[in-house]
């Protein structure tokens, strides 16, 4: 690339599709980018810019000659077009308005109409590109009408149907109206019953939406039901994944779900992760607190000590399996709060079921270990045990649910910790009392 | 609905979507379910019925009158009849031949034909109801043919272009199409660089070039080239949540990512989790065995014991943090297997400075408790566990990635347990050696 001929290149770039060239594009080294994007056609110039981290956008902005800079905004789908300009306005205000006053005054007063929506909800996601028709209008009409304007719209796979206030009245499939006589009103072969989202729902809900019914294409109402925009299925693909990873994460007790591991210094790392990490530990503080206080317990029977973390691993890991269950089950609506009293009693019975499965495999160990006499302490300690932190684990996601938060915030390690604690002293109660041991 | 009259029933279902109807199917009683189906468009029942349980498909098939099974199964489209089929016969091979014998012979052919595909491979997805054309013919031909083929295709957006032989040969939209002149033919339009996938493609593969390239729909192509099927969003929508939830299980030790949470029994969520149970419990007899070991040590020192929960509680933490981190940057292909080395290096930085971040915290608890004398011992260990934990949360999904199996194998609760031994033996090694206790 360095001393190659500028044609061979042109051609080679060419061959390729945007996905390729984002795939390798790491590979790349940066001052490699600028000339590459100089040469790419305008139009998989955008396509490749769109994907980029919103910094490099930035840096590649200022780079960029005035006149590709032009091109490359033009070739931009509105909705893409907006992220850049609020990526590039949290770096630099001033080189946003220059980005703006670069565009026509229309695309500039849609761009500026669409910022002032949240990143997360349905305004955030749509575009304005769409095709929309008049009840009234023939179908020979609308193909006219679609001839000129399908290069510019996103997608013509549905053309809406608005009455004079803009309102949404109806949809048409391409399909139909090619199957269609050409003579026919639009009003005769829409579907009035249209399936629409207020601009102002949550990007979770149309994602929800889309998949359930099994859409490519949305269409966004304000709320005077005026039409002022699409979303399609390649946005939902990402908030689908974008949510997915955002649960992984809280499952795993890291906080910004926006961040992306090979572009993150050590430094986010840690402030990503050390929040949880001290919260975590100033709750398993009271573990040495309560083990303490049971002192005279273990120093009376020293084996006590050695099935310690045996027991609040089993308990831990119970206590994660059904979190797991239930966030998923929560989160892609199979199970909803109303149904806690029966999630409670199915997770009672396969709490004890398996402790006593772990019993009895345990109790083996502690005969082989030859400390018979504390055989009936650890297993009945151990059954008890992971019942109830079974039934922590469905508890927790479903009350933080009802409290309207999101229950992947129920991570692992914080059940892991809530569980050490309430075995501690399941355990030590348990022993001290089998045991006959007097307390401090 | 009991005792309501037919027409009005009909007319309220007519209202709604199928999507609308599957949310409230759970809410009617099982008795129910049949009448409703009878009373719905065709097409309208063939989207619920495609949407429905396995077994609760089956049975419907047993109860519902031939005539509208005929109906039922012809509205379906060929991939979900397939999935239909192949459901009915795993309960009874007998029903699925009359099934089959009720086909007319090219959708019979045509049935057995995707029967033989795996279900997770981009066969067992895509559906043969593409439109396809040659090259020569003109685009007022193909709109001819469209007007003809449309309602039967899955869809219309993309047009594929085959040789003579049906090998695949190019694309072209319908966008493109309408916008050509209608003398125009085929191959002055058709876009030839057009990306494909093989029938025994995995399909997390198609859903990851899907989602990468932003298509709606991916063309199938057998060992030969010859176009056999396209994959649509939908079906992909449906791929990605099924990997986001078998990541998520495999992240919480739960087995069989098919589980359907509502819908399983006590007995089958029990055997979902028991088996990672007895692995981490058999697992974590290390420790037992390890802390008889340290005996001297422990009863030299007892105040080493109550800080035992706070270091492996943190150490389990630390490691789930890296494992979640590294798992999703490895299904999301933001880091390869050939980046361990640089991961490493983070993940060692990371982890040192948690942990300095935590021992410093947990220093004041320890001189708060008056255990002064082994602040340096248990301060140490966590910065230390801390740093190794981490980088064994980051090195596990990494070294099985490189073994070729999934990186969410590597559990949280799987983490959690090796950490507990390995912190054991970090914790009571420094101990005995800062604090010169003889080993027994």
């Amino acid at each position: 690339l360095a001393e190659g001929d500028t044609s061979k290149i042109r051609a080679a770039l060419d061959e390729l599709y945007p996905a390729q060239l984002l795939e390798h594009w790491s590979e790349f080294t940066p001052e490699h980018h600028l000339p590459i994007l100089t040469l790419l056609s305008p139009a998989d110039a955008a396509e490749v810019f769109s994907h980029l981290e919103e910094n490099e956008q930035a840096e590649l902005l200022e780079a960029l000659p005035p006149s590709r800079i032009k091109e490359l905004l033009g070739e931009l789908s509105l909705d893409d077009l907006t992220d850049t300009i609020n990526a590039v306005e949290e770096e630099s205000p001033e080189a946003a308005q220059a980005l703006l006053s670069q565009l026509d005054p229309q695309t500039r007063a849609e761009v500026e109409e669409l910022a002032e929506y949240d990143e997360d909800e349905a305004g955030g996601i749509m575009t304005p590109e769409y095709v929309a028709v008049r009840d009234f209008q023939r179908v020979e009409e609308v193909f006219r009408f679609l001839r000129r304007e399908a290069p510019d719209a996103e997608t013509i796979e549905s053309i809406y149907v608005v009455d004079a206030q803009g309102r949404l009245e109806g949809v048409l499939s391409l399909r139909d109206l090619i199957i269609a006589d050409p003579k026919t009103k639009v009003a005769e072969i829409m579907n009035p019953d249209v399936v629409s989202v207020r601009d102002d729902t949550g990007q979770e809900e149309v994602a929800r939406i889309m998949a359930d019914y099994n859409f490519n294409v949305l269409p966004v109402v304000n709320e005077h039901g005026v039409l002022v925009g699409i979303i399609t299925v390649d946005d939902v693909i990402d908030v689908i994944q974008e949510e997915a990873t955002e649960d992984i994460y809280r499952l795993g007790a890291v906080e910004s779900p926006e961040l992306v591991y090979s572009k993150s210094s050590v430094w986010a790392l840690w402030s990503a992760r050390v929040r949880w990490l001290v919260i975590l530990v100033v709750g398993a503080m009271f573990s040495s607190t309560i083990l303490e206080g049971f002192q005279n317990t273990l120093q009376a029977v020293t084996a006590l000590t050695f099935y310690i973390t045996i027991l609040l691993g089993a308990g831990g890991n119970t206590g994660n399996q059904s979190s797991t269950l239930i966030v998923r089950a929560l989160a892609t609506g199979d199970v909803r709060g109303r149904d806690s009293l029966r999630i409670l009693g199915k997770e009672f019975a396969v709490g004890a079921l398996l402790g006593i499965t772990l019993a009895v495999l345990l109790s083996a160990k502690i005969l082989l270990d030859g400390h018979g006499d504390i055989l009936l302490v650890v297993a009945v300690s151990l059954a008890v045990l992971m019942t109830v932190t079974n039934m922590l684990g469905a508890l927790l996601p479903i009350g933080i649910k009802k409290l309207g938060l999101d229950p992947a915030l129920i991570s692992n390690p914080l059940i892991a910790t809530l569980s050490d604690i309430t075995g501690l002293l399941i355990y030590l109660t348990i022993a001290q009392w089998l045991l006959h041991i007097k307390p401090t």
